[in-house]
């Protein structure tokens, strides 16, 4: 090792030196820097900080470690890349103050997780080199589990139908004890927020992955709605106090939701959206996610129907089937004392079909073809039924019987008849 | 070979003796029995007809030979079975009339097809032992060809929306050529003849499997709209004429659907429903199966859920992916001078999206956060976007002017904006 790279003495993982040092990277690392994120795996959050802030260069032995593991990530660090994204960090450095950060969301009711930590979330790490230096929180409940979280994402410019169908379920699910976490945003996302309060009985009810610094909400207009997430659930994010949400955020943003969830369910997205972001995210992580289907006329379901199209995305109709795609198979009975499920007006629940429907899918064909025979109004002699059904007399006559025990036959004077089920 | 078995001279295949023989057994044999068109395969048509109809009783070799295809087949024939089956033919026996069903039907302007005809469908010979003995046909359209006929099939109680697709989808295919084949039942059937009719430009445009024979046009409301398809299309039906359609042989006629088409496609469907069936059919065949989706509120898309939940069934929402479904790969490209095919309102139609969110896509993400770093009104000097955006001077210049070539940066006096393509 060079003499650069000795790290002051307490500033291991768990010293309040590496929370300062790492409250100091989430400021100076955009989301999702590989290289970033890598350094500070290799070398520890203080000595990384002294680095990449330029206070330090580092050793020849430390360039060498970090070079072989870049390269080891199928990402090899060029020189170029290096100068640049060093040029890149000393333009944040004036701005850095963690203690500020760290008293500012403090103050706010909230702080900063990292890795060891109790409530550090173990699905973050599923995203390996790109997985978060540290995560900002803010609120009253507790970082959720990933094992009982359902992510419901969708568009900002959602329709009627997609919000009713998100209320459904996401409502269902936070009764169900599911945390509901969503990106906070217009449309979908608020929409899952709101039933998730209002129905919710898990610890949180529902959680919120921002793009910017907790500080502030954003979007404006969700100032309330947020306020309520952080004061029953939680707010999360990997930006410092300050940071404004850019695009390039919100779609680092969209890995958090995914890592952080045990499966993620779609319920409108545009062909081109962030929501279709986050899906991929998932199913990169080997979560489930589930889309809901709409009208092929709904450009707002366009990006749905592309993921059942060109991923294992699998359609999603009613809450049964959200639940299920939960790990462990949550949800995949039918709740106790109803068709499939609280409150969800299913498309396939039993009431859509006509009870002459249900009652042929139990006959033989054999007990079809008689029940077929017979005549709504005025009965027919045996010997018609066997001409029509073609089937022999003695087998029409069994038959009968046992329609006739169903009620699907009656046998008149001058015959037989359909009986009064197959009609009522 | 036993004394009964010899068959009268000029009985054999392709001549009149068989045909009449075939037209016989339509009347005697339920579509699908396998019993009767195993008997018809093995014994031959003329010899099988006097066995069934009860002129003639097999002898010891004609029953062995049966029963090992049969049992080959994994349909042992028992003594049990046999006898009820005779005792079914014997009931129909007396109301044989080929003749008149031939000259019945002939005055119709129709006739039937049997095995070894040019116009014979190879496609139904995919049903192995349950394939048609014969198939009825009415009309002044040629049989269809399988590899360029699409079905699409419904609910009877359409939708508007479900109306609204099939009449897109149906005349789009049709204007391309393919032949539409359905069910003529109400709602989507009916659709998607019409739309057939009003801009096919397929030889023929529609033809309409029936479950019933085609003496009549069921359902009596669709008098008109089977006349004109039998006028400039086809009808067919393994049934002899005067034959009432029951629930049997319209999940039997389903199967003639799918063995008759190159692909099948499902628009609207309830949870339990005769498309689900002609689907189920079609994937047994290796037909490919297209699904459009709908809301998960109507229990008419219930139907289409269920197939792409748990059957290989694909998503359609436009015409380029209906006409993917054919083989060939037909209309796998899209239509020269439009977006994604003629007339169709794609919800993934380019359309949809805003400039903005194309523009994002072509971005590197060096140029995405200089440009989210860049204001909309005011200009800001290049430091302030080094510190916005993490990134050095260097790269914040470079990759500025990479952005104003393209119109997505503007330089002024005090600094740099957003260029006009951005909010444009």
């Amino acid at each position: 090792m060079s003499q650069h790279s000795a790290p002051a003495p307490g500033a291991g993982p768990g010293t309040e030196a590496e929370r300062l040092a790492r409250a100091a990277l989430t400021r100076l690392i955009e989301p999702g820097s590989v290289l970033g994120t890598t350094a500070v795996r290799v070398w520890g959050a203080v000595r990384a900080l002294q680095i990449l802030s330029g206070v330090d260069t580092p050793g020849p032995d430390e360039r060498q470690e970090l070079s072989l593991v870049l390269a080891g990530e199928g990402t090899p660090l060029t020189e170029r890349t290096w100068t640049r994204s060093l040029e890149g960090w000393a333009a944040r450095t004036a701005s850095l103050a963690p203690e500020r950060d760290l008293e500012s969301l403090g103050r706010l009711g909230g702080g900063l997780l990292v890795p060891g930590d109790a409530a550090w979330p173990p699905g973050v790490e599923d995203l390996g080199p790109s997985a978060p230096v540290a995560l900002w929180y803010r609120g009253g409940g507790p970082v959720p589990r990933q094992e009982s979280t359902l992510a419901v994402v969708g568009s900002r410019d959602a329709t009627a139908y997609g919000q009713s169908v998100t209320r459904t379920l996401a409502s269902g699910a936070a009764a169900r004890g599911l945390t509901v976490m969503s990106g906070g945003a217009y449309g979908i996302d608020a929409m899952a927020h709101r039933a998730a309060l209002a129905s919710g009985t898990g610890t949180p009810p529902t959680a919120a992955v921002m793009a910017g610094g907790l500080d502030r909400y954003y979007p404006a207009g969700h100032e309330d709605l947020l306020r309520e997430v952080s004061g029953r659930g939680v707010l999360l994010s990997e930006m410092p106090p300050g940071t404004s949400p850019t695009r390039h955020r919100f779609l680092q943003r969209n890995r958090l939701i995914a890592a952080l969830s045990g499966a993620v369910l779609v319920v409108e997205a545009r062909w081109r959206s962030g929501a279709q972001n986050t899906a991929g995210h998932a199913l990169g992580l080997g979560r489930e996610v589930g889309v809901v289907p709409g009208p092929v006329t709904s450009p707002q379901s366009a990006g749905c129907h592309r993921l059942l199209r060109e991923s294992p995305a699998v359609v999603v109709t009613d809450l049964e089937e959200a639940l299920g795609l939960m790990p462990g198979g949550l949800g995949t009975g039918p709740e106790p004392g109803s068709g499939r499920g609280p409150g969800v007006p299913s498309a396939a629940g039993s009431g859509t079909e006509s009870p002459d429907a249900r009652i042929h899918d139990h006959l033989t064909v054999e007990e079809l073809l008689v029940y077929e025979a017979l005549p709504l109004r005025s009965p027919v002699p045996v010997d018609r039924l066997c001409a029509v059904a073609g089937l022999g007399p003695g087998t029409v006559m069994g038959t009968l019987k046992k329609l006739q025990r169903q009620s699907l036959a009656e046998q008149h004077a001058s015959g037989w008849r359909r009986g009064p089920v197959s009609h009522g």
